[in-house]
């Protein structure tokens, strides 16, 4: 959530290690930490600070400032200043990049650093250095960010009055959960050495939907609905990596909050629709926005200052997500619409704003979150999917979530397997119960039925479910009569977690899949064993800041490929697939929502292990985050990725497994890849090499392509 | 080399742990030993001894046994008894299966066991039990084997003159080398324990070309060369899996001892040619004999008892070993045949008799065996490539021969791919200075030359090693006269053993390639660099004792498996050629030896990864491996195993890369895998699982077939 950096001066260097607690300074960067966080304790007496936020006059921030932190500043004698240098980006046209001016602001009141013309000069000559490559326009843009400061900061008299009162915004209420007070609080405020280990539970697990609870408020600028604009596509909802903006149902005449604005339900008999964000979980990367098709080219979502969105969206959407369910199963509506009709299981993550990977998973929990296992590589999907200390997955309304856990790096593909074995040994004793059970209640006719019917449909997802609803029934209104049934009851409902078909994920990155986890990850699929992997590929390893993989492809620049990859992309899918019995798909969100989720569903279908790899950009290829998902669009166009399905079950009908999803390319495949820092970088810094090198990173596409279609061509 | 067996019979059982040193009773079954190893020491006074020889009368004892037994016989009152069980066996159709006989004696001079009648009775009813699957003939076989023992066994009075007697058969003399007699000859007589450590090399690093001095004489029956039907093909050379049968070529005219028999080679001008077999390192597979084409149906190459050759042949041998290299460069010769008038740089190793995988050890050797460094994964390679004390490695005449070592069995992959990083970082450098060498050089016009043609022709293997010796000859011819190149000269000396472009071969089993090492190697396989891969399928983990491994196919009993393996074998070549730029084969040296010998060829020119795979028939596999050869081609004619090459090198000219060289199959199927008993006995055990699995796992072969034509046919 929140980064803090102690940053102390000296004539000679400070070799000693402290954090700072009596600052000469200390700058707030983002307004809404100010009731959240203590800013201003470890401020020394007479010591300045600065504040970001759009409250620049006494009478909004006498509004807008805790009593608390008024007390400090008054009592602490400090000069207080404030910019509003989220404004100011946004008309200088750095949208929600605020660094510079903030900086220019740091040296304008910290003269004794340096002279502030000194700075403003130095500053200029580093902005040059950075922007120059891309053109006047952004050098300029800087320039101007920099001489911002300077018209803009203002200084606030502090009123006596701050010494003693007691008015002022209200901090953020911790949420009313004994493990978010007594756990994820404390370590939250960097205080977690000092929780007993009784705290935390014996077997190392932990309470899951916990990140709910943070409500971190990171957002500059979070999408704003307008309902007129919005066709109801949900595509907002599907592709947010962070799962916090959610199509919301309302009975009609329902009682709903004044500013709870909706339309009705495209198709849905009976029910209003609105799009709700979360604006203190979002992380204002605005894919939702950019994705949004709108209505005869206006947006139906439109990014707008935190401050303004914050209190009343909050409000709405805690409104929201307390709505009931409703039943969509018998409504006629596309898949990708209706999926996000289904509550997220994974929310509120902490992957980099716009993450490609995250929404990848946030889908898949919302086809089979309720009944899911989950075995996590190491990597970036481990981070954000176990942060501790909060953890993103979560549970439904009934109480069914995903169950998570990372072990290694390179054991992920066995993990998974062990949990699928484990709970097949299981699942199969239970059988052996319940068939006994049927035997005992011979005269209990709805009990035997039960039991017959959960063996009959244990080995199908909703089969099992509706199977197991019954026999649960059955079982708890089976009183302890003393009869012979009474113990195979017990034992049955002791192990009613089984009774459901669960769901197996193995999750990992590319450099788990194609590198250090894959002699385990090609065991696991040889083993025909129904699990499915899903592959997040950035094509880098990402979460240690980009190492190359062999997922990389030719001419990318990566770490240990500093000069450009020089060996093919590994193909992956075509490799599994040589095993015939194993389900491959190969998606790419942005450019065929529709295709990812028919593949995820046959995927999970197929009675045998699954692959299913996903095309995720990632802040390591440097692009703008905000427009992920069309650079996923642009990378099939060009024929850099291909979307594919090779279902074996296609084969056992006599028709060819492998179908090719995506169309012939019509895209610039050069213009694509030089859109990328990671590309676009080594022609800068050796052009010839690049030139070659693209040249062959383009044929090596071409060619397999090539192959996918004599595949798709035969008989 | 050889098995002691320590049998001790009590009423009560005996606990104890210890080796027997005052044997009531010893047998010898191999007569080869008596003039090798210490047989009769261990006999208490009074005790049996039992010997397994043709020499039945006092007279041909007298002129067999070396004097020292003879001695200790007689002072220890030993009563001795002789059998000639392999005449017998061979009389009763059990070729040189001699052990039923053997056990009969046993019997029959230890009465003190059990009654010989009872004991007879016993052995008939577990002869029945063994074998009554086979039919009544070859219980009959059995039954007539155990009432040999009584007619035939011979008691020989022992004479006085025996107690002091020096005449007789001398001990096998030991071999004039002084590693030989220091360290290996102790370890051999169980006595390296008391070896100090200063004995060995402190790297660890052991002496190649040691197996020779072992003269081990296990071979029962050994092949005796028939002249006048060998048609000169080399094929018996080519599959000995112990490289103890050679083509000799003698200069017409040429001195040479009396038995020597030649007769003029076919299309080498000037000289004699002769099949030479070495008798005292023959295993007695039989496999030779077993291809040998012959002439008009009359084999070239008979099974003989060792006897009967040994002294002879193994002169001779002596003889052809050294008799000098002739130069066949110019002469045109199918390759297979050429390939075995080069010595094999990999002799007598310990492997089973009739292994599958050590001929293709053997060839490799055969053509690159004098630039080679292998990496050697765990499993049987490793054991019979380096078991301690001896190593099969060997170097020719010009002191030239692979260097081998073995890291583990998950890492040999990048074990060998370390050793080719070391070599290539190493002769950059060396590079750099034979370049600065070719400059100070300036006026020595010749070294100047020989600098520049290496500098040219390093990465060529022909070419560096002409090169080489060029460079080496002008380096050697430098006088220190004080001039800049002599430091220079000095630093390229020492680093002389770069100069030949080096072969690495990376070497295991299936265990190891399919499965353990199998994430190691696809990583180096993905590298692109220039290492060759040789997977010595026999479709299990045999040194273990027949583990499954993804090689195995469906419906093979393995353990792990033993009720048939249920998925399909894994097509890790197919897996390979996804790279495009990886040279793959798959071999089968019974049913192609030029198709083998082209891919081995093909992949160690081409200069990137290369993996071939090669069938391998193993004991594992319940066959009679005197058949191995012929197991191979009935794999390939009936389509159970694909001969094919991809060859990256094409699909630069534009060609389709893949070749599929084997035929359509003709063959039976059904009739191959049931001749193997780790298929057949699934037929006994569950039929109609059997009838199941076996269908599949045709099917699977066919499908895969059907692939490779798919890819065969692309344009
Ligand atoms: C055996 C091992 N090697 C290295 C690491 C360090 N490590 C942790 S995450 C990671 C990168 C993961 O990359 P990837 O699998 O591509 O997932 P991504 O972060 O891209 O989602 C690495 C190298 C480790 N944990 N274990
Ligand atoms: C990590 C590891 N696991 C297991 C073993 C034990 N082991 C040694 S050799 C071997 C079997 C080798 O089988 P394969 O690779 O097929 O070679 P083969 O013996 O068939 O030639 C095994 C399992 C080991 N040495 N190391
Ligand atoms: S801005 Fe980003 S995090 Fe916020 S709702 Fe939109 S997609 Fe989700
Ligand atoms: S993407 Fe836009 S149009 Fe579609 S549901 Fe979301 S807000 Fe509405
Ligand atoms: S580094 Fe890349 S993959 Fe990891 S969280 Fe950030 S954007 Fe997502
Ligand atoms: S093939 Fe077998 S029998 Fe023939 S020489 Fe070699 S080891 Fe001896
Ligand atoms: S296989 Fe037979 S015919 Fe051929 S060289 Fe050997 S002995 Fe002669
Ligand atoms: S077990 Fe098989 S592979 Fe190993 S040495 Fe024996 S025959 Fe050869």
């Amino acid at each position: 959530g929140i980064t803090v950096s102690h940053l102390r001066f000296g004539k000679t260097p400070i070799q000693s290690e402290y954090l700072i607690d009596a600052a000469d300074f200390i700058a707030c960067h983002n307004p809404s930490y100010i009731i959240r966080y203590d800013m201003v304790s470890d401020l020394k007496d007479g010591g300045s600070f600065l504040l970001n936020a759009p409250w620049t006059s006494i009478e909004e921030l006498e509004v807008n400032l805790p009593a608390k932190v008024k007390n400090t500043l008054a009592k602490k004698h400090a000069k207080l200043y404030v910019i509003d240098a989220i404004s100011i980006a946004a008309k200088l046209g750095l949208r929600g990049r605020t660094n510079t001016i903030l900086q220019s602001a740091f040296f304008l009141i910290n003269e004794q650093i340096m002279p502030y013309t000194e700075a403003v000069d130095l500053m200029k000559k580093m902005a040059y250095k950075s922007f120059a490559r891309k053109g006047d326009a952004v050098v300029q843009m800087n320039y101007n960010a920099i001489d911002s400061a300077k018209e803009h900061l203002v200084q606030i008299d502090i009123p006596e009055s701050w010494a003693t009162t007691t008015e002022g915004a209200e901090m953020i209420k911790l949420a009313d959960n004994d493990y978010f007070k007594n756990v994820i609080a404390p370590i939250l405020a960097l205080e977690g050495d000092k929780l007993p280990s009784s705290a935390f539970n014996a077997d190392g697990s932990v309470p899951t939907g916990t990140t709910k609870f943070e409500k971190r408020g990171v957002a500059v600028m979070v999408p704003k609905w307008v309902k007129e604009n919005c066709v109801q596509c949900n595509q907002c909802s599907f592709v947010c990596p962070h799962a916090c903006i959610r199509p919301a149902l309302v009975a009609e005449g329902a009682a709903k909050p004044a500013d709870f604005d909706t339309k009705p339900a495209t198709g849905i008999k009976g029910y209003e629709f609105r799009m709700q964000v979360s604006p203190l979980d979002c992380m204002g990367c605005g894919v939702c926005a950019e994705v949004c098709p709108g209505m005869k080219g206006n947006k139906a979502l439109v990014m707008t200052p935190f401050a303004e969105l914050e209190v009343k969206e909050a409000a709405n959407w805690e409104y929201a997500v307390d709505l009931p369910e409703v039943d969509l199963s018998e409504v006629k509506m596309a898949d990708v619409k209706k999926s996000q009709f289904t509550p997220s299981l994974f929310e509120f993550s902490g992957a980099c704003a716009g993450c490609g990977e995250t929404p990848y998973v946030k889908v898949v929990t919302q086809l089979f979150g309720d009944r899911m296992i989950i075995a996590n590589a190491t990597g970036c999907s481990s981070i954000y999917g176990g942060s501790s200390p909060t953890c993103p997955y979560t549970v439904n309304k009934q109480g069914h979530g995903p169950a998570w856990a990372n072990s290694l790096f390179e054991d992920n593909a066995e993990f998974g397997y062990g949990m699928n074995l484990a709970y097949k040994a299981r699942r199969e004793t239970l059988k052996e119960k319940v068939a006994k059970l049927a035997e005992a209640w011979a005269g209990y006719e709805e009990g035997k039925a039960a039991c017959e019917a959960w063996i009959g449909n244990m080995n199908d997802a909703e089969g099992s479910k509706k199977a197991a609803a019954a026999l649960i029934k059955a079982c708890e209104g089976c009183k302890d009569c003393g009869c012979e049934a009474d113990a195979l009851v017990k034992e049955v409902l002791a192990d009613k977690d089984c009774l459901v078909k669960k769901s197996f994920w193995i999750i990992g990155g590319d450099g788990w899949a194609y590198d250090i986890g894959y002699g385990g990850l090609d065991h696991v699929l040889a083993s025909g064993e129904d699990v499915n992997v899903l592959v997040l590929d950035t094509e880098v390893y990402s979460n240690t800041g980009g190492q190359a993989s062999k997922s990389t492809p030719i001419g990318a620049v990566a770490k240990f490929a500093s000069s450009g990859k020089r060996v093919k992309k590994k193909d992956l899918g075509m490799i599994a697939a040589t095993y015939g019995y194993v389900y491959v798909a190969q998606c790419a969100m942005g450019s065929d929502k529709a295709q990812l989720v028919k593949a995820l569903k046959e995927a999970e279908a197929y009675h045998g292990p699954s692959l299913i790899i996903c095309y995720a950009p990632c802040i390591n290829h440097g692009i703008n985050m905000t427009k992920s998902q069309a650079e996923e669009k642009a990378a099939v166009d060009c024929g850099y990725w291909q979307l594919f399905r090779y279902n074996p079950e296609l084969a056992k009908e006599g028709k060819n497994p492998f179908v090719l999803d995506s169309k012939d390319p019509t895209g610039d495949y050069q213009a694509f890849i030089l859109g990328e820092t990671r590309y676009a970088s080594l022609k800068k810094t050796q052009p010839a090499v690049a030139e070659e090198l693209f040249k062959e990173t383009e044929e090596a596409s071409k060619e397999r392509l090539a192959g996918y279609k004599h595949l798709a061509a035969r008989e």
